[in-house]
């Protein structure tokens, strides 16, 4: 539990990020009245996906290649809850890089307030699913992507 | 509209039928306290697969044959909502078939209510979405469930 | 059918419309690599939200006042399908409206190809989902809305 | 990342214990042709009201005192992927209970492998979402529920 006694709410000012805005569908909501916890690993997806985009490559050129980003590990705080139609701002950035394996780190914001932390942890694998060592010029640019870097 | 004013309400005593049970999980609800209607399309599919494998054949054999059984048009018509943990019974039957296209009908109930009624056309599709004729024991297996067969 | 064979894939010119324009996430795709058809009916639900909020009033205000615009009815024609991270344009009018009910059609585009057209009709409700006349603002502001007012 | 290395595979021996057995939809699996990996804290969802339901009390009976069992953290470890129409079996269990919150474990089999291991922590609020202490008749039974009680 030490990430909730010292939640990460920022990332390291010298680290690349990538932020989207998403505004809360209907849909998303439940009979609480507020997004149900699940769909904020969605969340989580589209930020991940917008910093590959902007920073790396669109994540087609991986599947292009034959290879998936799967996820291995998800860990999401749950800070404040979320209405319908309210404005999210979802931050995204890359926390480590391995041979075969990378994660990410995340902070949800709402009016000024935390609503959400999270990491996950990915490894990449072929179209079969078995672990693939990532292309070194993926590890490059993912390592100058790093905070510090 | 005429669906509307003569809802289809029950299948034909003459015609195969697949029923399934379904618990409302909290996931499903809505910020109106009740299932959001989106889902009941995925509710169809539930007994539609279930209608698929107790009659013909389970649905991962077309895959391996290559094919698909795309749908092409849903129609929803919604009688009464649902909560958390109710439990629907969802009742779905073959409605035609043609040479590359076939329909089904279904209808939900809970408490002795009808619940929604709906309609959906599907086309048999090859791995890459184009329409392909229906394998002929396909379609005389579906012929034999009509409803008067 | 009789829409299947005539689909109406645009508003009226006389019509306010709404468009928006959604880029299709990972998560909603199913594993004939395309959207998954039960989608659709959330992005027909992300459109309306954005009429009403462009043409009438943001949807709280219905819910501030004890009402919502439930929906009754949904009818999808699938005309090509949506694989990851293409962006459909979506785009919203209002079809019809009466005492206590209203209707709304839409066309879904990806690089000028009809993706999906649709229609809903919808009825206002209390929060315990019981019929409740238009309020005659509303009814106002919705018929001046319609094709050809 | 302890918990990855050492994952928790089985409830301890003392523990009361919710199996349900999920079988995959085709509305579950994403492009890579496997569960999506958000739909998984769903699964937990189902685990975990099935153990209130067989153990405690249904999950209704809390809203209808005015509380939820809110969601406070979620961390799923993917072991293996899951396809279309497999059946995977969904073991959940209670960790450890506080004076405000309380913790649940969970694995996931498939065909005898480890899928998924998951644990989450929830606290007792109002309908507001503002926490609240739990009745004393609900930390009694949870602490008889727990592993060694």
């Amino acid at each position: 539990m030490r990430e909730r006694r010292h939640p990460i709410t920022a990332a390291p000012k010298s680290a690349a990020t990538a932020t989207l805005d998403y505004r809360v569908p209907f849909f998303d909501t439940d009979a609480m009245g507020i997004v149900h916890h699940a769909n904020y690993v969605r969340y989580l997806e589209l930020s991940r996906v917008e910093f590959l985009r902007q920073h790396d490559e669109p994540y087609q050129r991986y599947v292009e290649q034959g290879l998936h980003v799967a996820v291995i590990r998800v860990e999401t705080h749950y800070h404040r809850s979320l209405r319908f139609d309210e404005v999210v701002r979802v931050t995204c950035w890359l926390d480590w890089v391995k041979g075969v394996s990378l994660g990410f780190r995340y902070v949800l914001h709402c009016d000024d307030q935390v609503v959400l932390t999270a990491s996950t942890d990915h490894a990449v694998v072929d179209l079969q699913g078995r672990p693939r060592p990532m292309p070194s010029e993926r590890r490059d640019v993912f390592r100058r992507l790093l905070a510090g870097a």
